[in-house]
């Protein structure tokens, strides 16, 4: 389903989370003109958001075009719904998004499940003989579960251009090979994005999830989080 | 110490391992004239060797110049040793190597502790918490472990020029920074590596260890094994 501006390319989007992640990626959404429903569990408007802004200030950024709901509505919103949660909690965000808003669409998940409890650098709460992707598509089953986006940060995520004009990659994993094709033109049309690789599966998910532990030592070593990966081949 | 070439930079070479990784990492090294005993446990001159040649056609391959011996021998023999053993038989390959025979030596780790056992794509036989390398450093504490090359198929890891002009990198994790500055220079002089990321101390292989089930979906995706990472920043 299109909205008004459905020629233009103008969706409905659900985004669950509201920390650095789901900010960056609604604000960008709402600057592209799309109708983005953040999901949150906070009322807390003018805390600060882990690395992200308050909510009062990301109001404030899409110009009062963005809006604020529960996971739920959230959910119900979206035409297509982006997974920004923690990955620890993702679980536990998409039971209360539920099964029946979610049912049938496509579910873009951007989660890592970063484990901070054993302290730094974090460990990955789930690995090598299964994923969080692996997870929430097992969780909900009627969901087109498509992972991606994960390697990089948030700022990344929504404008590849900002590192060597884009010459660097981005993944996706997934069983439903159409939801991947949708995923890859809404990744190209959203954001920009000139090279995608398809890995396959969503086992493979297991693969990008994997590449965290490199990825924050590589933000330790260059001491910045703007960086990517490319395939050289 | 050198041998009677010294002044080229000639060394004495120790390689753990003699199937397609130590072939091919020892061949370059006896082609650019260093002095190279191949530690195998192996006596099969004409099996071939699992993705590698036979070691009789190896042996043909050095011109001759290339020898075998004992895992013991070949550590004995080495200035610096590689190991470059299947992952999940470095830890016993090592102490058929002997301590005495690597005290005090670099040891440069090229392994990846991949468990075929549970069918494929292979999973970690260590991962997210501990890596092969830690394991290592903490089985031969006076050796000096720096891990590096393992992210990669061996035909690369020896010239990498082939892709890109080398455009693309490699990482070296260890505790010993002297140990580390000496494997850059060896892997600029023996390979003609140019782009090389000193991620850190010998607990960052975890991250170098863990891109190996990306790599490995990589390889399926597009069809080679001829690829690499490039950080892009």
């Amino acid at each position: 389903m299109r909205n008004a501006g459905g020629e233009r390319g103008l969706m409905n989007i659900g985004i669950l989370g509201s920390g650095v992640v789901g900010q960056t990626i609604g604000a960008k959404l709402v600057e592209r003109g799309h109708d983005v429903v953040l999901g949150t569990r906070s009322d807390k408007l003018d805390d600060k958001r882990g690395f992200g802004s308050s909510l009062r200030e990301w109001l404030q950024k899409t110009g009062g075009k963005g809006r604020l709901a529960t996971f739920a509505a959230a959910a119900a919103h979206g035409e297509v719904v982006i997974n920004a949660t923690a990955g620890m909690a993702s679980l536990a965000a998409l039971k209360l998004a539920g099964d029946g808003n979610l049912k049938g669409k496509i579910l873009i998940d951007v989660a890592n499940a970063l484990d901070f409890s054993k302290g730094m650098p974090p460990t990955l709460a789930v690995s090598n003989m299964d994923s969080l992707g692996e997870q929430i598509q097992s969780a909900l089953p009627q969901v087109k579960v498509v992972k991606t986006l994960n390697t990089m940060t948030a700022s990344l995520m929504v404008d590849p251009g900002q590192l060597a004009g884009g010459d660097h990659h981005v993944f996706v994993s997934g069983n439903d090979a159409a939801a991947k094709v949708r995923v890859v033109e809404l990744l190209k049309s959203w954001f920009g994005w000139r090279q995608v690789i398809d890995l396959g599966d969503i086992t493979t998910a297991r693969g990008t999830e994997m590449i965290l532990p490199l990825w924050v030592r590589l933000w330790g070593a260059l001491g910045t989080p703007m960086l990517n990966f490319k395939i050289v081949r």
